[in-house]
């Protein structure tokens, strides 16, 4: 079904493994599959290399464009695993249709998907942490500057080698001005536009200290949402709490994990509204026992500190934490070390 | 200063003039300036052609790009003019700056942009209503898929021959449900995702029969803001309102030349909220004179109707319209053929 262009060589030799920056390093193949005459074209495997799209494509002047992100691991065996593919790939229309971008198919998403992974399977490495990242995206290609929906797309997967994610202690500043996402708007999506808003408050962020945002309700600023890149539990006492998802707040796949791991194991999380001065109340009378991000990237980040209104509060160090907990609970699924009780992971072979 | 790489060849003999499509045609050069090591490089005129761009580009990712619309017009003596061109660079930097893009220097945006106009002189077609519809544009380029701002990016100007803009007639829909952009958003700015998000929702009310949504605020969808390529004037009587720019709304050239113009011409007009229930109450005692909506592509576009929970308004055909006056007003400032009191022309030599 799918053509396949084999790379005449591979940058596999060239590559250092020990010193990945995220992101950054593509492997020899990538999968492209056009839209064009009202309908998705056969996809092609070919040598990763440059895009070539007029000055008028539309991506370049409205931001016409969704993306997922996904990993796949290797197990002590070298079979390959995914996580739960099958949430980036609704999930992928989910953010296309509200972006006006047409549904792409499901057998040419995991054909494509894992005809380019058995391609690129020497690009994953064996190890607790190490990973392939998986960009699957789309643009509006179409040639013309008129603002409205592109007739034509580009469906790709690129992949990139990851190691075990270690961002360095991270402080968060729960925003009071900016926000992220509009009550209607588009916050739900992973559209293109989401991402470029957020690094200008981010940049200013980070010269105060605080290595992410948490965002607010735009409304109010009284509620905290997400990170942007990562969803957000607290741990007040042995409580977790989380926001519930909105058209604000991106249905992440490693946060609905978490709700599901806390339920099997008897812990007890709320997934209800969090108000910012509930975490400030109960970070100052001590209570607040955690902050983690969840994330493909990160899969959990713990928080070390935040800051609100000029006060910063930083959180203890816990022997206990949840968030070394789920991490654990999560990556042995992930790399086939523990008893698969959900169906999450996904063979490729 | 600027490099200038001539086409050996030109498309115009091969362009139709009397049947162009609103930005589908471009003329035979572009303008590049890319910002590497921290810096604008000499900027660079050459053949209008394609962009070779890694496919981890920022901007397919992250949305990181913004945009201007501008045009050059011709006058009866081959004069050619732009109108407030300093708005425009300044609002490409403003818009710059909420999305974490380096400020492009004033020089290189003037001296490219008349290099270019000269260069491309052939495609301004005199005659009231046509045009050389310009289009700065940023784009982050650097490639890597961390969700961060790039330390690459590429200015570019591109242009597209225009005719006299006839949209058919306008009938809009008051949102109801979708938004366009939050309080602390980037909905001022001239950001890529600030159009891409709104295709859906327009998708949808072109359905219904309506041409534009009139974005209302996210929280309560009380108040009407902008039609997201136009800001909107409503006449109550003969009185015209239209709503205070914000950090949801875009500073819109037309519209503050719109505002200045009322003034000049003792036009009674304020600034201020406009509120649905306002509007929709004016309209059915019979108040609501005109609707009309006020932008670069289409100087004034006057609105026939409008739309809202499931009733349809069609306004009256006036006479005196202030659209018509506004649009005559502008365009005999924008072509030479009436006095410049207020310093908007700039002329290219």
């Amino acid at each position: 079904m799918i053509d396949i262009q084999r790379s005449p060589s591979s940058k596999l030799e060239n590559t250092n493994f020990d010193n990945l920056l995220f992101g950054k390093v593509f492997t020899d193949h990538m999968m492209e599959c056009d839209y064009i005459d009202g309908e998705w074209q056969k996809p092609v495997i070919k040598p990763y290399g440059p895009l070539s799209l007029d000055p008028s494509a539309r991506v370049f002047h409205y931001g016409q464009a969704v993306f997922e992100g996904m990993k796949a691991y290797k197990d002590k065996d070298d079979r390959i695993w995914l996580f739960r593919p099958d949430e980036n790939f609704k999930r992928i229309n989910r953010s296309g249709k509200r972006m006006a971008i047409p549904e792409f198919p499901k057998e040419y998403f995991f054909e494509g998907l894992e005809e380019l992974l058995k391609l690129d399977k020497d690009w994953i490495k064996k190890g607790f942490g190490n990973s392939l990242y998986i960009r699957p995206f789309v643009i509006a290609t179409e040639a013309g500057v008129s603002a409205s929906a592109a007739n034509e797309y580009k469906f790709m997967i690129i992949c990139s080698p990851a190691q075990a994610y270690y961002s360095g202690e991270v402080r968060v500043k729960f925003s009071e001005k900016f926000s992220r996402a509009a009550d209607g708007g588009v916050g739900f999506a992973k559209a293109a536009g989401n991402y470029g808003a957020q690094f200008y408050p981010t940049d200013l962020a980070n010269e105060e200290g605080f290595q992410q945002i948490i965002w607010t309700d735009a409304n109010t600023h009284e509620y905290l949402e997400e990170a942007g890149t990562m969803n957000i539990f607290f741990r007040i006492g042995d409580k977790l709490v989380t926001a519930p998802i909105s058209d604000r707040i991106l249905d992440g796949v490693t946060r609905k994990s978490v709700i599901t791991l806390a339920e099997e194991y008897n812990i007890d999380l709320e997934v209800r509204r969090v108000s910012v001065q509930e975490i400030v109340e109960a970070a100052e009378k001590g209570e607040l026992k955690e902050m983690f991000g969840s994330g493909t990237a990160t899969v959990i980040n713990p928080i070390v500190g935040f800051g609100h209104k000029g006060k910063k509060f930083d959180l203890p160090k816990l022997e206990d934490s949840y968030a070394k907990f789920f991490k654990d609970k999560l990556m042995k699924i992930q790399y086939n070390e523990a008893e698969d009780k959900f169906g999450w992971r996904y063979e490729v072979k």
